[in-house]
């Protein structure tokens, strides 16, 4: 017996309140229900306001609250070995210089990056990024960069393709290969030059890449010659990010923003100028406090400036083996509101609908809307703010990942 | 076909590393294997070295590391609410001043957890232990200190207990009742009194807790009002740990010395008469780095001088929904690295073996030797190392607690 005039859906979920982050804000819906077509979000609001419907599927999530997936905007997910090694070693008192000599910090990254063969890599990613979908992630940017040659950059952008393929979860690819020196070079310009000239545009051509990076800082690249990189980018029809102004302040945000970069990130060494900068070309500001906690850095990016001009703060977890072995962008969402005093509200708009930004999907990602993907994550709370608040724990009550529930946390159990 | 000689074993596990954490170090035993019976271990070693044996069951590890059972000796598990509403306002810029007089702070914890049926406190205790046991902690010490009446402690109590009974985990339990002041009492020490004549001694009759815990603070307790407590405490036969020395140096660590506390805890603002005093007395320093990290303390524990008198250093989660809302202990692990500088084996046996004697029970939990409690967690990882640094994720392959495999995190699959 089919009605007509019933709205037809896939899946209907209920039973829970919905923070839609619309507008990088909670905004509301209690008692909410929403309704999915093919993936995508057809119809949200009080589940009272329902029209008739026809679901082939209906959920009752018996309470909590639906955020948006998590989205991970920044991330080196995929790399050989680890450095807990190093970790351990400095905590013994081995200075940073000896851990150089030895082959240690990013160098042994990429020697291990390289070594590996793209199933190990495959496997050991996938195990990290199995922990952040446990904790809510539905989306995450994966970067290269520790290849430094188009071999093995592209070896590392296969392996973040296959990982989408594997597991529920959306990749963006970003890029990295202006990361950090190879052995092979000992020139940055002759580097660059290589990059412009044989990798990024075997790159675009084999469509491998969502978007291109560069470490711009006075121990990897200055803004010259990032500039040149990114100028090619742009004639691939790439769009950029940047990590910059980690460390010391290089004028690489002004840069970027000036090729209307989607995000740069780090930035505690910002100034007003590059906050207007970023503001004008819509250029996001990506929070990482597990670098910033994890170097015990003590410069905080300006957040009074950005909330000011109202520049979109997104957080990530800046995942990799050295300076931020993070696992958990809900811990980052903590971090963000206990080392940098963003607010709750702030923090979620910041791994939702601002991280959606900072990679060029906010038009169909980061919030719940009609006519948006439905990923989405009923979280065992009773406010939003519990997110941000605890320190660690299992809270994913379900995901739902593209309209299908994909449990990201087995022991929570699942009634839907 | 039995064979008389054979090692008779409830179940054998081999295929991993061990480090067994004896003498509070890593002890490895490389290629190792463990046999149990009746729940507790009755050979360890290398498996080549292995007698004949005959096991009812067995359990081929498949890699990894095998670690004690984590133990979290310093928790405020059970509590009605939480206070994450209090987190969003203060970091909406309302002052501590106004959430007080809200009723917020520890006081809407007691008005929360008085109004809570026992029902309703094990649910909600449940999930946080849950979340606790997922990151690979077999024993969990429970303070009460929210019901600040002997009714409402003993309710406390005894979800406690109950937690107990219904997970696969050892849950330790003390009286912390000389934690604040309840609303009916406004002299201190008229509080202590009634602690001390009305409160202790039908806890200690009923056998509702295995210690005894006071708040020494200038906020909370003083030392006379704290030794009064603890004097009574004694002679009912239960030992005493103390919070002490967190904001300011009291003298509390000394005088629960006097008493030969099992722990002094926070323990921030101890000089080296303390720590000499500990030392003598066999107490051991409880760090609780969430505590820390949550209210951006930066007075360190005196690492160093714990060291050189060779005070035992655990450390513990502290979780609780105002200072410290931690639901991982292996992330406190890492913030003794990262903020206190202790080395990954310090912080693992700050977890494992050092935690044990914080609860009196190092005879039988905390490390991996012959005789003791087969509590283990079988880690996905290629050094215990990694264990301290790793932000967050999902580590635990499989869980065993008394003998049983108990898993902690589905999501790693099991192939025992
Ligand atoms: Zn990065
Ligand atoms: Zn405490």
């Amino acid at each position: 017996m089919t009605n007509d005039t019933a709205m037809k859906l896939d899946s209907l979920w209920r039973g829970a309140h919905i923070a839609t982050m619309k507008n990088g804000l909670y905004s509301v819906i209690e008692n909410a229900a929403t309704g999915v077509v093919g993936g995508r979000i057809v119809w949200i609001g009080e589940a009272q306001d329902l029209p008739v419907y026809e679901a082939q599927t209906e959920h009752d999530l018996g309470g909590g609250w639906i955020t948006p997936g998590l989205i991970d905007c920044h991330t080196h997910l995929v790399f050989g070995g680890n450095r807990a090694g190093e970790f351990e070693q400095r905590l013994n008192g081995v200075s940073y210089q000896d851990i150089a000599k030895q082959g240690g910090g990013i160098a042994s990254s990429v020697k291990a990056t390289r070594d590996a063969s793209e199933v190990e890599l495959v496997a050991s990613a996938s195990r990290r990024l199995k922990s952040l979908m446990a904790d809510g992630v539905t989306t995450v940017e994966i970067k290269s960069g520790y290849g430094l040659s188009l071999d093995s950059e592209l070896k590392m952008l296969r392996v973040a393709t296959e990982l989408e393929n594997q597991c529920p979860v959306t990749i963006k690819r970003t890029c990295l290969a202006a990361h950090a020196m190879p052995p092979e070079f000992d020139d940055k310009d002759a580097y660059i030059d290589y990059l412009c000239e044989s990798v990024l545009p075997k790159i675009a051509t084999l469509g491998m890449a969502d978007a291109v990076d560069a470490f711009c800082e006075g121990i990897a690249f200055s803004t010259d010659q990032v500039e040149r990189y990114f100028k090619i980018a742009q004639s691939l029809g790439l769009p950029v990010k940047i990590h910059a102004e980690q460390l010391t302040s290089q004028g690489g945000t002004r840069m970027a923003a000036s090729f209307k970069a989607l995000s740069a990130d780090h930035i505690e060494f910002i100034e007003e100028a590059d906050v207007k900068a970023m503001a004008d070309s819509g250029t996001v500001a990506v929070l990482l406090p597990g670098a910033f906690f994890t170097l015990k850095e003590t410069q905080r990016p300006p957040i009074d400036l950005l909330r000011q001009y109202g520049v979109p703060m997104a957080i990530a977890t800046d995942a990799n083996p050295g300076t931020s072995p993070a696992l958990s962008l809900r811990l980052m969402m903590n971090m963000a509101c206990t080392l940098f005093a963003l607010t709750p509200e702030e923090s979620l708009a910041g791994a939702t609908i601002h991280a959606a930004k900072a990679l060029g999907m906010s038009d169909t990602h980061g919030s719940l809307e009609v006519g948006k993907v439905a990923d989405f994550v009923c979280w065992d709370v009773e406010s939003p703010g519990e997110l941000s608040y605890w320190l660690g724990g299992n809270l994913v009550k379900h995901r739902v990942y593209q309209g299908y529930l994909s449990q990201g946390n087995e022991n929570q159990g699942g009634k839907a």
